[in-house]
């Protein structure tokens, strides 16, 4: 395969841009790569351990003969970019994003995309914990799902060819309507999120039960959630304003969904809780059977030495 | 160090009692090791596999001749049990538990307990999402914390003896009281997996999102939920049965905290969504520095080939 792209500017550089950085280097997929960050910090690191050949201190310059942009900065700072970069695109340009969310990201970008320009929304479902420009490794996208959300009428070719790249860096590629992404995201992605942050910040504000207890004796099942609950702040705040509809919707099922449960253990009804613990299981099943979360025990992780106590 | 003791009993065989005899066996803890499961398949594993020298069809007969007694049964046959073997206990013996739940295990085990047998309830925190004789392994109690709740007037040396034990398996040991034990885990443990069992369920439902598209599409946080709603229904069960009012404490406030964030998205309160985001990450970091959980990103999972799609 010939490289993707000629060249390929990355707008904002956190982990997914230094990721793409990495893969797109690894598997031959831009003959340039580009970025702007609006951190002059990051721009100094981005240089410093090679993602990219140049960097700016604008994203309109950034973009400037690039054959494809990617804005990989949180939603809610999507339209103003797109509005600064939109007279600097070259004539048949591929715009796209890497937001977790797409209706609002359409609405704010779509507007300053000049006609012969290609906006195709993307999300790939792959992240971390972690955040900022040394956060990227080449592996992240591996048989992870990236989806595509291409707008009526959208360039076929120019599709195919933003799928090429992210199969080049081992994504799966499926494509889906926007409304249907949010939707779905909000099932797997943002209220899991929102329910993790909430149960940290409960265990945060008890007085009975103190900080120290809740770190000490998180490994029964508390540490799982901090993990999700330690992502970006920024991003994580500009999904909730911005998938504001589904995210409400979906919560407003859970709280049902607990109520049940809450009102079964009041009333002591056990053979509802094992109904409904038995039933939860084989999702997890169809996750590992489907190659998208390990089998190996508590995900593999090595038990550690370290910390408080004996070793 | 020598053996702590001469001949461990097992009463259950699943991932804690199987990981006990690994690690017991590896560290030297026990001159011998014995054992009871209600399954027949269970018992024979427990042979096949070398847990135990031997394998008794009821605990009664396990029991005979132990200075130590582990009751790794679900929280809600633990009383059964108790009434069942305590007649056939050696004098001076140590009878311990590893329920989660500690007040309804003393309530239900301590009035069978004859005079000058050392009933120590205890709990270690650790696990993973398998169960049965084969899920266990030598490792699962390092650098993890194994709390014991005395009873007023608890043997000191008798105490002691069992810490030694724990902290031989690579636990350490932390002495709570029961009530507060209770609450700890109903925080920690309990109510996590509650919601998470909930997040599940709220997806396994949905009409509108197909049950393929939540497997397929689950890196984006809802993967590690599975991996808690995925532990065993009757263990569980009991669990939420036992300690009902810390549950439905801990509930009451996670609903709570859950609305204030749900009405911060509703009104489009970014500020207050952005420092709560914020705090819960101090969380996270202080489980790490304090070696109860990984810092490499993801768990430290290993990319994943296979599945659907390309590899």
């Amino acid at each position: 395969m010939t490289a993707a792209y000629k060249r390929v500017a990355l707008i904002g550089l956190g982990l997914i841009a230094s990721s793409m950085a990495h893969a797109m280097r690894q598997f031959g997929l831009a003959d340039e790569i580009v970025g702007h960050a609006k951190s002059a910090e990051s721009r100094k690191i981005a240089l410093e351990i090679g993602l990219c050949e140049r960097v700016y201190a604008t994203a309109a310059e950034a973009v400037q003969g690039a054959d494809l942009v990617v804005l990989c900065v949180p939603v809610g700072a999507m339209g103003e970019i797109a509005a600064e970069i939109g007279p600097h695109l070259a004539a048949g340009a591929t715009v796209t994003d890497v937001g977790s969310v797409k209706g609002a990201v359409v609405e704010a970008v779509a507007p300053h995309m000049p006609q012969g320009v290609h906006f195709i929304p993307g999300h790939p479902i792959a992240g971390t914990e972690h955040s900022g420009p040394r956060s990227g490794f080449a592996t992240l996208f591996r048989n992870r799902w990236w989806l595509l959300t291409p707008l009526d009428g959208a360039d076929r070719d120019a599709v195919a060819r933003l799928r090429g790249l992210c199969e080049g860096m081992g994504a799966n590629v499926d494509e889906m309507d926007v409304a249907h992404h949010d939707l779905v995201l909000a099932v797997t992605s943002h209220t899991p999120h929102l329910i993790a942050y909430t149960m940290v910040g409960v265990a945060e504000h008890m007085r009975r039960v103190s900080n120290s207890e809740v770190i000490k004796y998180s490994a029964g099942g508390f540490r799982d959630l901090t993990r999700i609950a330690a992502s970006d702040p920024v991003m994580w705040r500009d999904v909730f304003l911005t998938n504001k509809d589904a995210v409400l919707d979906i919560l407003g099922r859970f709280t049902e969904e607990l109520f049940v449960l809450q009102r079964a253990i009041r009333m002591g009804d056990g053979e509802h809780l094992h109904a409904y613990f038995t039933r939860t299981r084989a999702i997890r099943r169809g996750i590992i059977e489907a190659g998208q979360d390990t089998s190996a025990p508590d995900f593999g992780r090595v038990p550690l030495g370290g910390g408080e106590g004996k070793t």
